[in-house]
């Protein structure tokens, strides 16, 4: 692993670190915020996934989680959105390849080589920070739009890996919106039977463990009605007795001023569940 | 005036401007966060002045002020840090020309046509801002690092105009450091006579109004000994009987992971002026 970059924040560190990922077969990017608390004893770990377009950059930078870990004594690991490279496939559009992972397991091609974002988030990722820096094995995971979808989907897939998962303006039924349907169709072909073990709606109706799941939604987000219906969520989740907070927010939009502003809120839901 | 951004934040609203600037002779940006209270009534406004490279963006999406500021009641302005466009005058690096403006008012050529950032930040955009957004003109002045200059220098130079003046990491002593000589040996040119009005340590020994100065200064800041030099501040400053107080802050670099880790004191600061 190689150091990229650490910064003194809030009595803790922001860290980024490069390292060669057996997942996606190249070198990946991910960073840690340690609180000042992980200087003496393992402290709990949130995981959070980015949207479309992003890197590990934009919530270290954007979205004032520091201070509140720092608080509470939790970890915040934010990897990169996809694998990355000359040698990765790509395309013109900031909604498919590069920057645009979808935290699956690619099965087609060109996809299929490095896009393996599920199992590296799942498993690789985890694995190495839980060897490498000073957390415990308890660990929530939450996201923003492609990423609150990445938190969600994978939560239900994975019983009892997970203490609390949460999501801002997530993309909650990937195979019926326009953005997971030109990402699945790509990354896991036109047979939509493959789609389904990606699919929060099919995953809720069939999942043992009742985690409960907070979303924040602005109401002025351009991709509400489109792109992100936490409605057909909300309705499954009904239907399925499955607890789903979702905090609908007048006035609030997708970018990260509206993270920051509730960011707090999904931090100290994490922490009562460590 | 054309509104460019628009953005919930906390409870208020974070905006990006674009003005045509007598002063710049071209079209300004500049950034202003509302806190909810500006619903009601007129609030204070504090002036924040950004460093070499900066826009008014990297404050508003970095620094995770808005938080702080919707508790208190305050706005805060943040202009870009130099005139730009094709037909201002630049150069092919960080440090002089366009993001780089030192908020003096050039005398030289090619400078002197639109480097005019000390009447812009004094004069026009206070005026602007007072005439079209619920603020008093209860003000206060704080920066980053050549902007944290420009926030001291400004604050000593215009007596009753500021409440409080605070910075972080400025470029304390202009006329003694590689970037100012730089940048003022072009804009205000070879005669050094010319540089004493724009020079912190020359004007605290003269100035009348004794506004306590409060600054933050990472020791791990790696300009630290060569262009910032905070100790020749504190020694004018202790010689005048000024009032400095001056936090050295162990580990932390010139970053905006620094100034996120402490804007709320320089707000709280303010705001006990206000």
């Amino acid at each position: 692993m190689e150091s990229r970059e650490a910064h003194f924040s809030f009595g803790g560190t922001q860290q980024v670190w490069r390292h060669r990922s057996a997942s996606l077969g190249v070198d990946a990017d991910f960073a840690i915020y340690l609180p000042p608390q992980a200087q003496d004893k393992k402290v709990p770990v949130l995981y959070w996934l980015s949207g479309l377009t992003c890197t590990e950059q934009n919530f270290i930078t954007k979205a004032g989680a520091q201070r509140v870990a720092a608080e509470l004594g939790i970890a915040i690991v934010a990897p990169d959105t996809s694998p990355r490279g000359a040698d990765v496939a790509d395309r013109d559009t900031y909604d498919l390849g590069q920057g645009a992972g979808f935290y699956v397991n690619a099965t087609q091609e060109p996809w299929a080589a490095h896009y393996r974002m599920y199992d590296y988030i799942v498993t690789e990722l985890p694995a190495l920070i839980e060897a490498h820096f000073p957390v415990t094995q308890v660990r929530g995971i939450s996201g923003h739009s492609m990423g609150g979808f990445g938190a969600i989907m994978i939560a239900l897939r994975n019983a009892g890996r997970y203490r609390s998962v949460s999501a801002f303006s997530p993309i909650v039924a990937p195979t019926q919106v326009p953005w997971g349907e030109k990402a699945f169709s790509a990354y896991l072909g036109p047979d939509r039977s493959a789609w389904a073990a990606y699919d929060p709606i099919a995953l809720i109706r069939t999942v043992k463990e009742r985690l409960p799941i907070l979303i924040d939604q602005g109401l002025a987000d351009s991709f509400l009605t489109e792109q992100l219906r936490p409605e057909l969520l909300q309705a499954a989740a009904q239907e399925a007795a499955h607890e789903l907070i979702l905090n609908l927010r007048p006035g609030y939009d997708h970018s990260y001023y509206f993270i920051a502003s509730f960011i707090e809120d999904h931090l100290r839901h994490f922490a009562r569940f460590c």
